[in-house]
């Protein structure tokens, strides 16, 4: 049902202080993450192998995590390194360890085979820190199944009408835009990539003396596996559309805004939803009101996708025999759905 | 389960305004009611055919209900009459449509074979706006399946007990008529008819000086396929009970007093109870005051059965494999369960 | 799952009122305690036969209780001796009754074949009234099944961890005694014994002048069946540990204290959870005053073993397939388990 050898985004940097072991609850699983004494991060399963205590009720040693029904310490690869009372500690006093990563101020988690977990399957994600873009760390739960955000991100038609207020302004033309305008989808290796030109939208008013009323809007966005969404909507000159073709121009857009989020299912009903989304750094402006303003826009916007999606839920849970009917506008969403399909497979015979 | 084949009470009129669509469970399925620009009522599966999106979170344009997931538009029949971004509408883009009624102050849906939809089975229910009676509209949600307030509704035996204080105003002797009165039941074709004399019953107040102290009460009702309670209550002089034997009288009561009463299942586990309570239009007084005088009287009672229901349904969940033992006093359920079982087999069959 | 042919303790004596029918869930099984008219109390299944509803809805009459749903009254057997409107009473008129004492100021029921009800078999509890010592009655419910409960128990070693500031007083050296002790466990007919030794134990102050700053400490505790555990806690001279060995000094003890359990399970997942816990009688002070302090240090004590259990039961419910592993630490836990297979095999085979 999940896709285990992929790095899934277990939270922010932030949300992992020292001393204090964290339990998470991700793909039904139940872990524990603490902080080493030199700040590096571990991940245990949550469940001590003598009588089966939660480790997160637990407190931090050194490198090691001790459980505090019994006693046992743990140690960063799960092996039981002190048995108060014993001298000697029987090999099967160990309990599961998974490989970690820090990165982008975000902590990665393999929730496969450790023996595959490879570094750089980890996609290009933006956090909070990045250098080129304005950003404030987000996150949402959804009362959902992963798949029905995941099908949501991979078909932006959706904008037309539950953001059509909110992303789409209430204005009439953006929501055509959304709904008709032609896509380019490519297949990517962990991945799909649907891009859109959306000619003739507003250019943003401190542009507007520059680059006119109207610029072309190119958005684009890779769908990646196990669930993470780069989108980044680029403003050119208007005409830059038909000169370019499906080809993306050569010169620096007029403005630029981008979004990164990470969809990590907690259990096979509720999802945890990260997120950055701001503009360029080189905007103009005051950095933190930008970032403030964007999160603001986001947490907006997704909340009329977690109204939608959780109501959807409902339904499909009232019957879970009817199944959802895919037609063009689906395109993408099937692309994913059976990539997906093939990497289960091949977990499957592996 | 369920009978299909018949009329349920969705709700009264006033439940149902224009433009807002109205999400409903009934029998286990997730329903929308909608009114159309000309004010009929229409109702849909509340599931889009495409990513089963409630159709409740619509809105409603015209005669028609467009989801705003991705925009499909339905007509009152169920088809798909809008994709946005397309020009051909695949067939099986549609949703289940169910035949509705406006009648009674009500709102009327028949769950079962759309062909078999017949406004004659509709029983004559008697709503808020009854010329006849000082009725106002009453429901009440119990945790309960329907069948336990079916069944508490068969046999009046109940009152003795359940209603001792309330509408046996704590007297031994009202109480001992409800539990040990004769019964004359007979059977209808989508029903079961229950009537009884109780002689020598308290006249009501301003009837004494025309009437006596006491007089003699028919107490007649009839249960109804899927689940209709009609009661009326006739107050006679004394001596008529003896002289009628199982006929009604044919001169007009002194007093008389009716309620009507649908009993819907929501679920398996929970069942909407509507009604209507009220003594006859000619009664003298405030027929407003009397209206509510007569819910409330209702509502405290019908709080009594609640109460009751509620814990015999949990004592049944904690074990299911127990059975109830039917005897004498349950005739009329039983012979009600005969019934609906022989329109269940005819349903199956078909 | 459960053994039946034992006494479990339903509640405290002052929780049965007269007049009162007292619904509760033992064992997965609804029950309802009432006093009959000496005071007596019975204790039926809560479910009228004929329509199954609560028969704790119902009313007590002289030594019967009767339903309130349609009138039909019950012995303290289960028999049906009143069905109002009829004349015979027919044979399956009965519910299930069960043997139940009334001791130690406690209701205790036997939960098995009536004709093995044994009051034999019924531990020495030690109520809230005991003249030996000073004792108030306490009561504590877990969302954990009993087992878990009963190991946390049957091992005392988690003293050293989970109770480490409030029992062990954040003192390293009486946390580890409690950790490394030596152990004397035996079993019992229907128990386990565990005997400790904790030499060089900080005496209680108002001995200190009389017996030295540190004394030797009996730990001593039997866990019977169904889930009865009796703790003694004894205070001699120091080098009585090394003088006695394993067996008991034959002198009275400097200082002594007492703690009674009795784990009944609800249900699967809840747990209901009795003690008292006190000094000697003997004890200088205020009695009223030890008995209040003794129950607030028993509370939080046991608050910090329901925190660890209730958690310990979501790591369990989580992954049910995932077992304990049990080693030296458990002697006394696996002992215990193994009676009580025995045990459940012969109640299986009868």
């Amino acid at each position: 049902m999940y896709l285990r050898n992929a790095w899934y985004m277990a939270g922010w940097d932030k949300d992992f202080p020292a001393d204090l072991p964290q339990p998470l609850t991700l793909l039904d699983e139940l872990l524990v993450f603490y902080r080493q004494a030199d700040g590096r991060i571990a991940a245990l399963e949550d469940r001590c192998c003598h009588r089966l205590a939660p480790l997160s009720q637990g407190r931090v040693e050194g490198n090691d995590l001790r459980c505090l029904y019994h006693g046992l310490k743990f140690d960063a690869a799960g092996r039981c390194n002190d048995m108060p009372g014993h001298t000697s500690i029987p090999k099967a006093m160990k309990v599961r360890s998974y490989p970690v990563l820090e990165r982008y101020n975000a902590v990665w988690i393999w929730m496969g085979d450790p023996a595959k977990a490879d570094e750089s399957l980890l996609p290009d994600f933006v956090g909070y820190g990045s250098p080129d873009w304005y950003m404030a760390p987000g996150r949402m739960d959804y009362a959902a199944n992963y798949q029905l955000i995941q099908d949501n991100l991979l078909d932006l038609s959706h904008i037309a009408w539950v953001h059509r207020n909110s992303f789409g302004g209430g204005n009439a033309d953006t929501n055509k835009a959304w709904m008709e305008g032609e896509l380019h989808i490519t297949p990517l290796e962990r991945g799909v990539r649907v891009e859109r030109w959306m000619p003739n939208a507003a250019t943003p008013a401190h542009q507007v003396a520059m680059a006119g009323p109207t610029c072309d809007v190119l958005t684009t966005f890779d769908y990646l596996v196990p669930g993470i969404f780069l989108l980044s909507s680029r403003n050119y000159r208007a005409g830059s559309a038909q000169r370019s073709g499906t080809a993306r121009p050569t010169e620096e857009p007029l403005h630029a805004s981008f979004t990164a989020q990470a969809v990590t299912p907690l259990t096979a009903r509720s999802t945890c939803y990260f997120f950055t989304f701001g503009p360029w750094s080189q905007a103009a402006g005051d950095g933190e009101q930008m970032k403030q303003s964007f999160l603001a826009l986001g947490r907006q916007v997704f909340e009329e996708d977690r109204t939608m999606l959780q109501a959807q839920q409902k339904v499909i849970d009232a019957d879970p025999s009817r199944k959802m009917l895919f037609f063009d506008v689906d395109k993408a969403p099937v692309m994913y759905h059976r990539l997906v399909e093939k990497l289960l497979a091949a977990e499957a015979q592996a």
